[in-house]
């Protein structure tokens, strides 16, 4: 069985990194699919999430990193997955869920959204709560991978030094 | 008794269709009142919404298209309609239409609202989630009274030939 | 048009003497229909809330209080009518409101479900929430229209003297 | 992989068996597991759930029915399953899954919680909204399997005709 | 400043223990106010409950353990405290405690409702959970403080006796 | 002890101000913490929103107005205190509030979070609607406080004569 999980990862959270650890014991095959969303603007091009993706996830052997942009259910197509994992947060994650698994469903029959409930501790997180702490200086390396926070320190110091 | 479904209409979904239909059976006069709403970036432009609601109501001899700007309550006294219909779907429509119900009352006493269920067949639709897909060139067709989609595509097409 | 309000009123409060006024001015004829619900123990039988409906709606003489058992939409059948009426509160209420409109259009096409916000000053009045205030002696008389206050009073009196 | 797919199914709807042929896909064997609450009244017994479940399954080779009683966690371990499978239906669904998920997730750490999304044409369908329909001789034959449903009214009728 | 946290605590967890002492911070005294609800049946005595409370409690020195029956708002005025503290805990909490807010301070003006979020680690905590696990044997040593829990151990040990 | 209730307040409204008062009442010491947010556009000036909350809070002897940019908990630490207060509207604000009191302790554990519960008359008001109201010429003087009312209505005027 061969699963997607799709999302921005901008960037990988503690919590992201829970659900690909659970998925990779339900399914054979995990491909964890980067939007390329050019509507938004990111803080970490694709190619560093698909990085930092790689680094935190290179202790699961049955886990892949792939970056997609278009529809989700084009790239289910060309993956031959039907399966779409998603993590299941808080309520306000809970419309937005489901109008997109109902969407999903109407344009590709066979697809299936299998939500995992996000474990307590990280019930609260979010990348753009992480990004919004980060900016002002916060300390941000409890709610991120360590490969993850120390990518951004870096990035933050670099950036300063460059004004 | 003259009512008003204000709305965006951009474009105009099967979802509005079912209310503009049902509207129409509770009430003398319906006018179907899109929003030219000018800081928002919309795909349409108001008179082709306004166009396309008149094609896919044109067997409805009680409902009328017209556009408007400003605040709904001064709509509403010009109009000398004191009913606003709204399609209620989902949750996240709850907060806002609860407020909206709120607001125009206190700016305009004798304003009552009128919540209609979406069928659940559409409780998933929106038309900012259609113009999501179709913008990756998804099938939009089931989503969309067929002019709309005819009209939806033709856009499309013709944007794309112009790059 | 005719339209029903159906509820248990057990007891009617303010919130749905408002409900009943703006209906009265929206539809041509207004049935109260109470609901003689034998599995759940009432504080007021169905003879008094009728009673009680009809002394706080004196003054809308297109208003009519009856009451009824069984499925609400055989009830509808019965009274040649197809337009539901109910007040929208609060969030709680969602759930229910939404499950019972499609439910009510899955038994009986023609059916249709208004929701009309409840004003603010009323959101959070519910006779069940009355009815635990007035048992421990608080006094209801702000939620509740004078008739029904009076007729409570007078209830928990005679069967204090009881004791 | 083996699942289980815990309930009351008092009595199983359409909604239940979506989420049955649902499953039965995703995972190499389920369990449907009937709890058997003794606290709660129930319309028909373990026995006749069962039955009923084994009947509308009979098309699935990888799916079992069995009931229990106590702690779901307790079963999982007798049935070396750690994949309990949930349909989520609506938002009062919400908070009763995610502490179900946590709690069970509390009692056995292996324990993994998948909610699947309720297709939307049973979204608003419950057991207990069923029961009240049938109680009062609607038609409940569109909300269940066709089995359910003659039972159902098999056991009506008898238990008129002893009246 | 005299603040009242009143609630069932059958029986007290973890969850309630943190807000006692979170509040306990915040006020010179906190009446932790044990609801004597006659009507509901209850796990513990009114005794117990206040009795063990005492003991978890016993390390704060402005912290005193009442029970009370009949209207809140009619303890708060014997209290002399016009501050209610309540845990808010997950969203179904949301209309409940918003609903009292409202009641109490309509029945009582002066009175002012705090609400502090449980610790997200508790917040899929409660007592109903807690008496549902233990009931049939479950660990419930984790969610409770350990006199609670060596109570309830010895409490069921000693009904099986018994039977 | 002292609290600070943070909040953009462009415009400061009806609602902002009674949170305001019934803080001043429990707490010693309240600085209202007017957010520097730099990116998002603001109505007012951060200045110009300083000097209405003075204005408009100067009968409250405690209350102090000051304005801040960066992490909230830093500006905590900075005033020396560990309560902050949070006015709490309605359903939207719930996941938002619980989220930034989680984070907000997690970034400061001594930090604690106090949610009141807005009166219903202000339940449905927030400084965006306001502004979109006044926008188009809306009467918007039932919303806010007299001298906010005013300035508002001078600045609309006088950017208009510059057009």
């Amino acid at each position: 069985m061969r699963a997607v999980y799709p999302g921005s990862f901008d960037p990988a959270t503690n919590g992201h990194l829970d659900i690909i650890e659970r998925s990779a014991k339900l399914v054979d095959h995990l491909v964890v699919a980067v939007l390329n969303n050019i509507n938004k603007t990111s803080l970490l091009t694709v190619e560093e999430r698909v990085e930092l993706l790689k680094k935190i996830t290179s202790h699961l052997s049955n886990v892949e990193i792939k970056s997609f942009s278009g529809l989700l259910v084009d790239f289910m197509v060309k993956e031959k997955s039907t399966i779409i994992i998603r993590g299941f947060r808080a309520m306000l994650d809970y419309e937005y869920e489901m109008q997109m698994a109902q969407v999903n469903r109407q344009l590709y029959e066979e697809v299936e959204t299998i939500l995992l409930v996000t474990k307590y501790e990280y019930s609260y997180l979010s990348s753009s709560m992480v990004k919004e702490v980060a900016k002002f200086g916060g300390d941000v390396s409890q709610f991120l991978p360590k490969e993850v926070s120390d990518f951004l320190i870096n990035k933050f110091k670099k950036s300063e030094e460059k004004q």
